[in-house]
């Protein structure tokens, strides 16, 4: 295998996302941390010292010092969503690749924003989307544009919950209005959206119609929701995600030949190889798919790549993007509308 | 073992179901077909004939005659959905207990005449929803009555689905306007209901909104759809229902502290026992329940037991068929007017 070329990494923050994605980069055969930015310079200090950040790894107390650094190559920006338009506009600005933790935007406008500035520099985008990233993803894919075990798609319901702590929910940048906005729809519902365009080959529902009353907080971020959305042939899906549920992460597909089951989409259960599960004709099918390398290294390892690669940038994942948050918006348009149906425009 | 009363039965038309229902019969302990009715005396002898019907089974060429033979203590209804009310009424007035095909009614006013006609006669009333009398059911909802295991019950999705043929989807008497006016919504949207007002401890929604743009026939019959109901405390459900999908029977239920997940609800898979999955925490778990006869024979022993009792009519199947044709009824009002939010009115 040719040597491959390191993309040195810039990282935004010190979230609690950050440090797992730290370890993430150590494992990635052509990622390395070269600098850390947090508010103060302390901060940055031990985050390097607490994970696998080389010891190498510069520090800085501020975040334009890591955009500035030339030894920087990429960023991972995975700061409160209400930041992410300030500080990715910027970073790609400085000609700096961009790995953004979703939701990417608080709302399309914003993502627009981060788009356009990484097209002007030529930078690659990537969400961290790392189920996307599983080879059972790829396999599960493979299974639904089957026409015979699968045929067409004509149903779907996706799942993603997990229970907030008492803590958390009073806490936890995901439910605080001027952090995160858009709360569980932002973040467990990001996942559920994403699924259900992945099923449908990314073709944007005609629109979307909010389940009525989500459960909300006291500041109005939202701790549950769900929406189905139509296509034009008939085609529907559902999804619900909450921050008050117990674990649960769901794809159930429907086709007008077989089935589709997956209970661990968003994170395989620990162990090899992940399965997933369908129905063809009558018979259920248990399958498993092993990966190389755990699913976030895989993503780092693609954006790397793609990063690395000298050419132009890969724009399908900043369109995958744009489709997610355009219904995520749409949900979310619905929900402060009275749960109106709401029509999907790229 | 005390030797049950033997119920006799009477049985009115000879559709499919019916074929299926009198091997059920000659299986229970406690049951026996002493008449069959169908339009001719030819067609009820060729039942007869053909099917496990003790070959002293009396034959008659009209439906009346059967209610009006003093041996029938009960009869078991297949007719198409339209001709309900006016049978299940009659077999009341004449003293007999009804086992109705479901959906029981083409809606809940037609169903009150039934109920109205049973109670007036102090006969048993039940609806064939066999799959609520396998233990497995009694078992599930064991588990989502548990607290520490499943906790309170916060979102659910149920699908049922078969894919209809060329020949069925022309000639089914389910997607016939003048016979089966409800189509995939009564027939395999029932059961989809069911599971969910079962889930939910018959707690009936606060309100129901059908998924956009069903598919329907030229005549306007729903080949498919679905609805989102939501409860006052923030539970929500989903289902979607189909003519037009491969076959799925799926109900998945989530709770706060676990989640249950059942893949052939209506009819378990061949083999025993039939199987049903939890997570409970984050581990999952595999169940399986053994069941002594089939579940449609202890559908049949159920309803013998109670008919054969001497005492006072169990109410309880009344109610359960009631809710569930009037959730049936909300979402086809929904589907008939725009797709409203349909307040649910017990």
């Amino acid at each position: 295998m040719a040597e491959q070329r390191q993309i040195r990494f810039g990282i935004l923050g010190c979230a609690t996302v950050a440090r797992n994605l730290a370890r993430t980069i150590s494992l990635a055969p052509n990622a390395t941390i070269s600098a850390v930015g947090s508010r103060t310079a302390e901060k940055a200090a031990a985050f390097v010292a607490e994970t696998e950040c080389p010891a190498t790894a510069k520090v800085y107390g501020s975040y334009d010092a890591v955009l500035d650094d030339p030894d920087v190559d990429a960023v991972y920006i995975p700061l409160p969503t209400g930041l992410h338009v300030r500080w990715a506009v910027l970073a790609a600005q400085k000609k700096k690749h961009v790995l953004l933790e979703k939701p990417v935007a608080l709302n399309v406008a914003e993502l627009d924003q981060i788009l356009a500035a990484c097209e002007a520099s030529g930078v690659q985008f990537m969400d961290a989307t790392a189920w996307m990233h599983h080879p059972r993803t790829a396999k599960m894919k493979e299974f639904l544009s089957d026409p015979l075990r699968f045929g067409q798609l004509k149903s779907m319901h996706s799942m993603l919950s997990y229970m907030f702590s008492a803590d958390a929910l009073k806490n936890d940048i995901r439910v605080k209005p001027d952090l995160d906005g858009l709360g569980a729809l932002g973040d467990a519902g990001w996942y559920c959206i994403r699924a259900i365009l992945w099923a449908n080959d990314y073709e944007l529902p005609e629109s979307v119609t909010a389940l009525r009353d989500p459960e909300v907080n006291e500041a109005g971020v939202i701790l549950s929701c769900g929406a189905s959305m139509k296509w034009k042939d008939g085609r529907v899906a559902t999804f619900y995600c909450s921050f008050l549920t117990n674990m649960a992460s769901d794809i159930c597909a429907y086709g007008t030949a077989g089935k589709l089951r997956v209970h661990d989409f968003i994170i395989p259960f620990p162990g090899q190889p992940a399965p997933f599960y369908t129905l063809e004709s009558f018979r259920p099918i248990e399958h498993g798919v092993e990966a190389e390398l755990p699913q976030d290294v895989l993503l780092v390892r693609e954006f790397c790549n793609l990063a690395g690669s000298g050419g132009a940038p890969e724009k399908k994942w900043a369109v995958i993007s744009r489709k997610t948050q355009v219904v995520v918006d749409a949900v979310n348009a619905s929900i402060h509308n009275g749960f109106e149906t709401i029509e999907v425009v790229y």
